[in-house]
């Protein structure tokens, strides 16, 4: 019998991605459907049955080590409990540690998928363990995974590092959160498309049309579209004001910049930079790299591979 | 021979205030004057000069164990060097510890005023290991100090939790710091004196003349009076955004008010706990108590005695 095997798990509202670890890598990645919009029994169902053809398919059966579960949402990495998930609405206060521990009898280990890739994050950079990383991930929302001394910034409900959901404007625009003046109600890539809309709609604009979207408006930036360049840059200036802030707070000694908008759009690194060089106290600046993610959308399931040694 | 004694200091703008700990508690405090116009050798020489009168008067000299030492500035505590200190202008990368060590003997230890403090404030609270506490000390400047997972938040350059000098007004008004639109820059003791004599200025006032202070300030806005009442309540809307802003990020169990306008004024503490309320993730704020310190200006002395279990 070969060595035992971590199983890895990227749930996000579309998609399943599983792998396993063969040392640092990833082995055999596979994506499943997510079927979110199924009740909270046949979404246990559907998930255990997605792990139960992935073991069987890659000959995992009796190599098990360990399934490690990154998830979007509020959860309680201690009790393996999803008590809420925006992608996946039918679970709340869902025991999926408890379900796939009692299908697989191996050690189950679930956390928050931003939390989880700042954990990939760290290993990459193969910092030591006073290095302090700030991830910042730019993307449909606002999210931040944060590492302290080598440990994850975790507060007292598992919910701390919410950086999307700090106020930049006082009582500003609603955010999906219920609260206002978010900074993800400026710069999430929802909020984007939120405000492209709102304007198509006062200024009846051939280009920024009523179903306008996010990346339709970063191209339409890239072609000088000057209501599209404004909205753009209103975004990345409060992205960047949001980066400002973390490294004030946390003096960290890399910032690192994710999600799917940065991904499409690095240039956001030089912006960010700017912003940090004109908002940043110096000596919270010494010593600073900001660096784009290199992991990209394989952050959390390499970063799930060490959620146990940050419980 | 009675038992080791550790001395502590608290070197501030207008005073030295050296106390020795008896268990948990301050003995013997006096106070001595700063003389922060002194030079760099001259201050020297007088700083060493008040803790040998000290140690002399109060009968230490034999039952020293450690001298820690608390002061307001950018603080390398691992080399116990002063890189610079707003209120102690001459003391550029000034080796502290070495001086106080070669004079004494004893082992130094040396941190910034507002960290010294949150150890303080977390030792008076008797919290678990895992309870994080935000520090957010209201006075002339706007400080802070956190403590995730029972240590010090330092960050690289132990310069981490410069929580005044956040972004509040992006490219707003002018701060201390050299940058603009700092939180401090618009509650901040200093600013809402500035902010008052701007208006002054403008306005023509008898009551809000050239010369008012922050405490004016404060007596009008009790009394009434529209203009003060406008700036105290900016102030401390700001106060409320910038607490609100490390709730979401820290998710703590409890977050500490204090400083010297906060002492004076302690119903900030439900004006910030409203803020919070409106402006928080419900998960944010599960388990938090929001309450005013309770070691007023000794917090810093205090918490100086356990530097040596927070480097």
């Amino acid at each position: 019998m070969r060595g035992l095997r971590d199983l890895v798990v990227d749930f996000g509202g579309t998609n399943i991605r599983v792998a396993h670890m063969e040392g640092d890598l990833l082995e055999d990645l596979r994506t499943y459907p997510s079927r979110a919009e199924l009740d909270s029994d046949g979404l246990r169902d559907h998930f255990l049955g997605v792990l139960e053809d992935y073991i069987t398919d890659v000959g995992l059966r009796m190599r098990l080590a360990a399934i490690n579960i990154a998830i979007a949402g509020q959860i309680d990495c201690y009790a393996g409990l999803v008590r809420a998930s925006p992608n996946l609405p039918s679970w709340r206060q869902a025991p999926l540690a408890d379900w796939v521990r009692d299908r697989f009898a191996v050690d189950v280990y679930v956390d928050n998928d931003v939390r989880a890739a700042a954990l990939g994050e760290m290993n990459a950079l193969g910092l030591p363990q006073g290095g302090d990383i700030v991830c910042l991930y730019w993307g449909t929302g606002i999210g931040g995974g944060i590492v302290v001394s080598g440990k994850l910034l975790r507060g007292l409900s598992n919910a701390a590092a919410e950086v999307g959901h700090m106020v930049y404007v006082p009582d500003g625009r609603l955010c999906t959160c219920g609260k206002r003046g978010c900074f993800e109600a400026y710069a999430g890539g929802w909020a984007i498309q939120s405000i492209a809309r709102e304007r198509a709609a006062l200024e009846r604009d051939a280009a920024l049309h009523p179903t306008v979207t996010t990346a339709d408006v970063f191209r339409l930036a890239d072609e000088k579209h000057v209501a599209a360049e404004a909205i753009r840059d209103d975004a990345t200036r409060a992205l960047g004001i949001l980066a400002s802030n973390l490294v004030v707070l946390f003096n960290p000694s890399r910032l690192v910049l994710g999600g799917g908008i940065t991904a499409h759009h690095p240039h956001i690194r030089d912006i960010v930079a700017e912003s940090i060089e004109r908002n940043v106290l110096t000596v919270d600046k010494e010593g600073l790299q900001v660096v784009l993610s290199t992991l990209g959308d394989k952050g959390a399931l390499l970063g799930a591979a060490s959620l146990r040694n940050h419980r």
